[in-house]
Formats: C-alpha cells, sequence, structure tokens
C-alpha cells in the first residue's frame, strides 16, 4: 500500500495536471499537446528546482508521475461535461497538492545544505512554476501572478516552516503546519476574494 | 571527411535553424535576434535533455551548430523569394533531422544509466523541445502540439527502438529503424493530413 | 565597505529588475508578481549560465540579490510618479549593469575551462537571457530581438575580451575594456537610434 504522503503527492500531480489539461483545450491543443501541458504543469516546478540544486529531475525516477498525468488527460476526456461542477473537489486537491509541493521543495533543498531563505524560494518554486509554464505555453500571461494568492501562498508555508524550525518543533509537525499554512491561505484567499494589489504602473 | 552520421546531424541543425529564422522574420525579429531564434530551435531540445541529464550542453563542446545556424541564416537571407519553392526539400531536411535527434537523444539517456521509458522521453524532448522554444519566444502557441504529428512522431520512434531492442536487434540497426520510424510517421502525417484529434474544451 | 565591482554588481541588479518590474506593471501584475518578473530579469541570464555549466546558481549563494530586487520593487512603487524622469539615470545603470554582467559571465565560464567562443556565449546569455525571460513571462515578444541593438553590444564586448586577451593586456584591463565595450555600444545605439536591420519575411 501507498502512504499518505505519496497519496497527497498524486492528488496534487492529479489535480495540477487536470489544470494544465483544462487550459490546453481551451486553446485547442490536440490530446497529446494537452497532455504535456499538464504534465509541465505537474512536474515543472520541482523540475526547475532539481535543475537548480544539480540533482536528478525527480519524475525521472520513476514513471508514476507520467501515469497520473495520463489518469488526469482520460479523466478530462471522459467526464468533460461534468468537470464544471468538480471545480470544488478539484480545488481542495490543488491547494493539497501545493501544500505538499512546498514541503517536499523545502525539505530537499535543506538536505542539500542550502539555508532557509533558499529552502524558502525553492519551495515557492516547486509549488508555483508549473502554473507558470503552463500559461507560457498556452501562451497567456502568468496567472499566479494576477490572481488570488498563489506564489505568496507557497512563500508564506515556508515562513510557518521557518518559524516551527526556530521554535524547535518536531520535524513531522513542521512540515505539517507548513502544508496546512499553505491550503489555509488558499482557501481563504480564494473564498474571500482576498488578492495582493495590483502595481499600479505609469500613466 | 565526416560520416553519414554527422552529415545527418548537420543538415537536421540546418532545417531546425531555418524554421525558426523564417517564424521570427514574420514576427519582425532583426537579424541578430533571427538568428538567435533560429540556433535555439536547432539546439534547445539537445540542451534541456543535456541539462536534465546533468551533462553539459553538447553545442558547447564544439563551435560547428553555431556556424550551421549562421549557414541558415545567411541562406534565408540571400534566397528568401525562393525559400518558399524549396518547402519540400525542406521538410524532408526537418525530418531526417527529427529522426537522427531523437536516436541521438535515446542513446544519450540509455548511456547514463536511464530505463527506456526516460530515455523515450528525452529522444521526444531532444526532436521537439527546440520547436516549442522557438513558439515561445516569437510568442505563439506552440505549433509542436497543434499541428500534423510532430512531438508523437518521436515517441512513435521511441516505442520503434524499444521494440527493436527487445527483439534483440543490432544496434545500427534499431537506431536505424528508430529513425526510419519517426521520418515515416512525420512524411505520413503531412501528406494525409493527419493529426491527434484536438481536446475539446468545456463549452 | 563594498568594493567597486560589487557596486556595479547591485547598480546591474537594480536596474535590470526595475526595467521587469515596470514592464510586469504595465501588465497589471499584482506586486509579488512584479517582484518576481524584476528578480528573474536581474538573475535570469547568470542562473541559465549556470545551469549550463554546471554550477549552483550565483544568486542561491548570499541573499543580497533578493534584496536588492525588493528595493527596486519598492522605488517603483514610493516614486511610481517620477520614475520616468529618471529614465536616463536607469538606462545609465542598466548599461553599466549590462556591461559588468557580460565580463562575469566570460571570466566564470574561461575559470571553468571553456574555450573563447563557448565564453562569448556565456557572457551574451548573462546579458541578455534575462530580459528575454522577462518578456517571455510578461507575454511580449522579446525586445531584445527588436530594438536598439542589446544582446549584440554583449557579442561585441566579448569580442573585445577577446583581442584584448590575444595582444596580452592584463586581466583587469581586459576586463575594463570588455565592460566599456559593451557600455558604449549600448549608448550610441540607443542615442543614434542604430538597429540591427529587420530581417524581411517572405511575402
Amino acid at each position: 500500500m501507498i502512504d499518505f504522503v505519496t497519496l497527497c503527492d498524486y492528488i496534487g500531480t492529479f489535480a495540477f495536471a487536470i489544470s494544465g489539461i483544462r487550459l490546453a483545450s481551451a486553446k485547442q491543443f490536440d490530446w497529446f499537446g494537452a497532455y504535456v501541458v499538464g504534465f509541465v504543469t505537474a512536474v515543472g516546478g520541482g523540475t526547475i528546482r532539481d535543475v537548480m540544486l544539480n540533482s536528478t529531475p525527480f519524475w525521472m525516477e520513476q514513471p508514476s508521475y507520467l501515469f497520473v498525468s495520463g489518469l488526469a488527460l482520460l479523466f478530462v476526456i471522459i467526464f468533460r461535461r461534468y468537470v464544471i461542477r468538480l471545480n470544488n473537489t478539484i480545488f481542495i486537491f490543488d491547494a493539497i497538492g501545493l501544500g505538499l509541493f512546498v514541503v517536499v521543495g523545502i525539505e530537499k533543498t535543506l538536505n542539500f545544505g542550502f539555508p532557509m531563505w533558499v529552502a524558502i524560494c525553492m519551495g515557492t518554486i516547486t509549488g508555483s512554476a508549473g502554473g507558470m509554464m503552463r500559461d507560457i505555453f498556452i501562451n497567456e500571461e502568468p496567472l499566479v501572478f494576477r490572481k488570488d494568492i498563489y506564489a505568496l501562498a507557497c512563500v508564506f508555508g515556508g515562513v510557518v516552516y521557518w518559524i516551527c524550525l526556530r521554535f524547535g518543533l518536531a520535524v513531522t509537525l513542521t512540515q505539517l503546519f507548513c502544508a496546512i499554512g499553505v491550503i489555509l491561505m488558499r482557501v481563504v484567499a480564494v473564498k474571500y476574494h482576498i488578492s495582493v494589489p495590483v502595481l499600479k504602473g505609469e500613466s
């Protein structure tokens, strides 16, 4: 049986892939293109993190991420008409995935011997760079920088992690609080339509 | 004298660079910008592969790729008016290059000790990520995901490689069949206007 | 006290970040998104260089680049109305940064044992890839390939470096002449509206 963390990892991958596949389908991508966009949305952030850490991209070590992205494609094809009704469920899956991805990114970076501020950067990249790559692929301005609080929720989770570490909490609790911090901030931001203020340009 | 494989490599680089330079010129890029787009189209896929394999990008080991891309720029500048008439020739060059790039990508990945499914991914990235980067640079939605069969032809070639390997064929034959698989699928797809079906979005 | 080179490095980072933040604000990015675009504009080129050299991205070794980008965001927020009047000063800062970034890129690449032509490529990437990434993020066609002489000024500086090295000049002088070459070419190109000719497309 797979453990709880692996389950959350698959759930997050599935939700991230679905967001990529849906946006690709809105742009008339073919099935294969939509699959690639879904896959990149799911693993892109972790891949950039791993390249910067000089480590082999995590998805090259086991084929499960390719499979889960394939399941996401099947899901969108089969349940196309009902997928909108599932928006709330997908949103929760996405938030859980985001929380976990941030924890994984911080963890791995600390294990490579980097200081906490680099780990927070890498946690944020792990969580939000995939969505950024998705928007670049489908030729839209990155949503993560313009709607609700997304990347900033990752930073917030990283700060929670840092504070917990400072107060000497156990690693498991620290990780849990970090993930909960990310998830809560996402849920609250979306529910109450809280956004980072837009930077006013020069007139 | 250069051997047959090197010749195919240069032909492919030349054809890939030309596709980048032509699309850049349609977007009013300057000469230098068009050169860069051409170069990135030609070497971008292999560069992403090498970065993921934790290897030095192949074009940094000898300047010939910079020269061949320069020749492609000269070619487009001088034969601008006649280049359209050469579309069929350029298409064949492009297909030959694609076939070779996929083989090179698979080969290198297997040499680094990765399993076959990673090699197929890397072969596909070697063949199609350059075209994807080209479309991102010129700010268009990636053509490789929307027209004819391109990235999928790379996957097909990878599967051919895998089957040949399973049946114990000699390496040279395996590589040849893989390249022929990619080229054939491209030619057939373009000649008979076969595409991967578009993923229908939610209405 | 910080030395002269470090000061130029911060000035360049500041100016590059400002160009990213201003363009992001014109696209209605939120504060955090504008900060990220500014940061990527400033460190993106050096990051791509370091990834290709198989080295840890330079900004992960000390947090000053994150701080300087933060200062640039504050600067744009506070002096929004007056920032246009400072265009000339920012341009000079940007040119100084460009000159330094090219020198740093060449230096590092040579130290890794690569030949001069790779160093010129890496110097050019260090100087201009950040601006390219900025334009991809804000979903515009890369300005560096279409306006004034930008990437080509980096190549020019690299050639100056190469010639000085050939004539046996001291390293410090070589670096100084390279930086001056980049800065002069930028200033002259902008002042006299010199551009690389546009590549005419097929009609």
